[in-house]
């Protein structure tokens, strides 16, 4: 097999961490031909060489849509601004590349679907970077769950905090700019929902309550500018297995870094975990006999794959870099026509259809129907 | 002064735990006189002897009504089910006597209601038995919100979880009936009102979601039943003060035993607490040096008042029954004219109407205005 | 059964918590006579009085000794300073009285000797209080151990860490000269042995080193004093039983303000307990599936007694002082006739010679055998 | 500056690891050339041909010593069991190579001194794999310590666990042999040696117990062979700066999979850490009102350099390779000169003649002053 050319348009947080992770899949993993990193994408020329540099690119390029008809790439990793991303993929799509973009897949739901349509117009793989998924703790879970452990899932819990915008003092940015969405709802919230449908599936219906926390904030230039994103997005959810549940993000949440906690409750049992101890996760069985039942906390290890292809011995812990590598064997598995644990397009719209109901739900103040595609299938 | 004539109705769970409190309050605290344990009254007058034999109680009765009447009875310490309180504290009052009533106040608003006109009439004190804001660990967080530690609170979460009810194959009985009230909103959740309560003051508005984790449970004649009160409650609600929350009650959660988790949002930094490790609090502050920032564990010691009536050393950790000694001194000062933590029935009402709306929201599906009393307060 | 007449003599730390147990004991448990409140003994007539008032003692005295031979007293609580403890435990015993003797027994192994001597000779109760052993949690461990759980224990390793002494400017007071014992080893590293009796047995033998984080502590008159004692002992151990372990104290230890930090190691499990979340016990077995082996956290319930003595509910917690209320019921029953879990001087003996090899062991700089009774138990 | 040249020797975990961290250097850090993966040996032709394909290496021999002269190959990767160590990197560092040998350096004392001889000779660089050292939460503490947070460190407490070595049923296996080092002691226990050297310098002098916890193993073919190695060994010691600690090693310790459980008491406050969650690490200060004083969890962030190479957001959570990354660069640091966090082979002798002094005292049960060169720096 010739080896995947890839081109990245992109190289803040995200496009770094696609970055790594097309040069590690092949080490660690040891059974894929080692991506070739043809072309890479920046704002201007000059950017793009000295990241390509640094990055191990073979070219470098300031206009995106050369990268995309580009014939030494197979594949597109799609890692800017959100607003970016419809324009992009769609582009990428129709050159008949494979798209890898970061979530949310568009800031406006029309947009998604839209991506939606080109890639199934397309019939490339088309797949998002909903990297904590890709968790072997999270596996674990899944496999937890499929197994029966905890019976039967009735009520689900899940927490996302960050601190990034929680000093009210901080300048207005674009994060609190209508035109960047909701707020923390689609900005790092998706990634709950990400969990939830990984986990569970679909989300019937929600109702939701977004708050801001600080009516202002301060301009450079002196004065204040009213704030126009919900920092607090809190949304209680029935999935559509019947169980109940509330999705409780904050983005101004002080002393919270990378929080995800998630609590499902089950009829035998209960997981709970943490993203910010992202190796851990702890199950409660009611085995054995009462008097030595509790919460364990079992440390990712070698039989939790593919934490083995990291690390042959147990509780050395993988890093968040490190689920994007998996990510990216996942990614090029589904290329191979493999099975694999991916959230594609044909999945993520179910995503952005439950943030838009979600956003509908607070605006309204009460409760509202998750769309299905239904409809949208048929036509 | 005399020493207080206690009365006790009731000899369960908190029966006992009043009686502990009124038998160790005196030593304790070193500054009050040793009550007096007068009259013990239970379902029949021989398990009211047997009780009071092992209680400590001088004298017993099969009839609680002689027991409110008794002219050695200054307090009446009630203790029973929920059904039975408005009659025995609305006696007790009508007596003249001071009355210390386990929470919630009554399985119906105007129950409620009728009890608070009762104490209103009395000129006695009425008290209601919200333990766990009695925690030395609660009062510091009251303490470290007036001091605006972690600034203005603009966002709280609230978990209360148990698994007395997460066995689906337990068999039915009265807690699963609709005439005890709602399910783990009036049976505990009205603790995290408490709190909610005691930290912030009233509550806004509610909007509520209620479920029944498992359809029906066995019969000990066979078959099955269907259950009807809510082992789940989740609110999303809205404080007084403006800030937004989510009140999250579990009493099906396997593994939770004692848990109210709490999270307290703020402008500076963040209050982390958990029952099920009640001499501990978390505390988030955006002082100093970022690279050294961090959730500290604060352990109870003789600095938090009134650990130090119990301990002098730092961190040996109060009990559970402790809190209610507390609670016991709290009430001997209010009935001797101090100032006092308590949830009387004036404050105890504006949980009941939250309870209240909080019910209507779940059936109505929507958001619903918590009552106030203005109207009353005037008529 | 004529309740027993107590004795307090002492009112300090040690001093209230015994009151509060023989006030609480009979109502906690409700198979005991409340024991009568006969005499209590303080360093003058008027603290004694005053005390009395507070915890509920009938008569009051300045004068030990009149207290131990008073004909209403027949059990004798000694909270003293070490060094009174030989006199007056050797006194009460002599006068036909029972006594619980705070630990250790003596400040010096011959007295400690001693006092074994007029127990033998009294055929009264003479028992230590070794409060941390009656913990439901170490119940609990002692079970886990009985029934094979982490198979047998090769390798155990106990901290016992707090923060009194830890400030290097605090004045220097009495428990930094000689006269006082040996340091953290005495003062409370004898609670850590302690456990290790309970669970284990014996000591065979000991290489200890022990430590003086700071040379010298200021005086209120100016200037400074050199330290006498060590804050810090740590001791390589081997068992009777043939495990290896260390035993570490620290009394100058910042941060830690109870910590009794326990790891026991065996051939199918582990067990890990820490006294400042007193209420949690973990444990690690390698039963079951790999995959979802790890430590479990089990919270103390009222399956394991006598935890449901004080609480009916699981996860609830009890508290320091609590664990002095069950030594109090142990000592009852022993008193009585029943098997009793208590550290009694024919026990206690085995300590105060642990003690005794450490110190010797730490000031030789060598391995030292602990002694064993074989010759005086012939002799 | 031309890219190095990196020649591999052995593939297992640490090779792999090696092999990662050179493929992810230079686009993890962005300010380094990217090494060129030049020469990849194995016990086999054909497995390092294999491996070399997995790992991305140019050339692949099965004779380490072709590769060790081999003009490409300007750094030597050692990796191979500890008994090759001195064979290979002798030869090395006397073909003009550098080296970095997995540690620890030797099984011998004697050999490791030979290695030092022909470091100094070579003049190039040889550098030890104490990856450990290199967590941003590491260089946290030191900064930490340096700054004075704690004050004087005066008691020190490192354990380091795994429970690979705890099943007694498991079969013998050359690590149970003596010729296969002391056991746990240089196994693995040089890691909490090379942090006590990175934090503290040098170690004075140690008294050290060993322990098997099972006297024999079973056979493949049938019968038990005696353990020959010791798989616990505690250790007290002495610091060179005067503090005093404690250092408790167990390969046998059922549950434990990573941890390295650090403590450092200080006059003015304590640290503590556990590599098993490598990403945060607890520090208690005196500063600041009594009542809020705990003990804090930092979480790693990208003012923890260089935790923002890899992550821009702070909580996010590095892994363990991803330690060897970072002494990748601090490798290609000090061959470039600059000054480098590295344990080399002038430093990494001290870590042996304490691993020397410890196995010393253990056999002769007492203590043992660790050597220090001063007599061989003049020679």
């Amino acid at each position: 097999m010739t080896p995947l050319g890839v081109g990245l348009i992109g190289t803040g947080y995200m496009g770094k961490c696609h970055a790594l992770a097309w040069n590690s899949v092949a080490p660690v993993f040891g059974d894929v031909e080692r991506p070739r990193l043809a072309v890479l994408a920046e704002a201007s020329q000059e950017l793009a060489e000295k990241k390509a540099r640094e990055l191990g690119f073979e070219q470098a390029t300031g206009d995106w849509r050369s990268l995309v008809t580009d014939p030494a790439v197979d594949v597109v990793s799609i890692t800017t601004p959100n607003a970016f991303h419809p324009d992009m993929a769609i582009a990428a799509l129709e050159a008949g590349k494979h798209v890898w973009c970061e979530k949310p897949m568009a800031t406006k739901l029309t947009d998604a679907e839209r991506m939606l349509a080109a890639a199934r117009a397309s019939g490339k793989v088309a797949a998002l970077g909903y990297n904590y998924i890709q968790n072997p703790v999270v596996r674990l879970i899944r496999r937890l769950l499929d197994e029966g452990r905890i019976g039967e899932v009735n009520h689900v819990r899940l927490e996302m905090d960050e601190d990034f915008m929680a000093d009210p003092e901080e300048l207005f940015y674009w994060k609190s700019e209508a035109t960047s969405g909701h707020g923390a709802l689609d900005d790092f919230g998706v990634h709950a929902l990400s969990l939830v449908w990984t986990l569970f599936g679909g989300v019937r219906r929600v109702c939701s309550h977004m708050a801001k926390p600080y009516a202002d904030r301060p301009l450079r230039e002196g004065g204040r500018r009213a704030v126009e994103t919900y920092d607090i997005a809190t949304t209680l959810i029935e999935l559509e297995n019947g169980a109940s549940g509330v999705i409780a993000l904050n983005r101004s949440a002080w002393g919270r870094k990378g929080r995800i906690f998630v609590q499902l409750f089950g009829s035998k049992g209960t997981v709970v975990y943490d993203q910010e101890r992202m190796n851990e996760v702890q199950l409660y069985t009611t085995d054995g006999p009462k008097e030595i039942q509790g919460f364990r906390t079992i440390l990712t290890a070698p039989h939790h794959p593919p934490y083995d292809k990291f690390i042959p011995a147990p509780g050395h812990g993988l890093g968040f870099n490190e689920l994007k590598i998996i990510e990216c064997r996942q990614l090029i598995g589904r290329i191979r026509g493999e099975a694999a644990t991916l959230i594609e397009f044909e999945d993520g719209i179910r995503i952005e259809r439950t943030v838009d109901a979600i956003a509908r739900s607070a605006h309204a103040g009460q409760w509202v129907d998750v769309a299905t595609d239904q409809g949208k299938r048929a036509a």
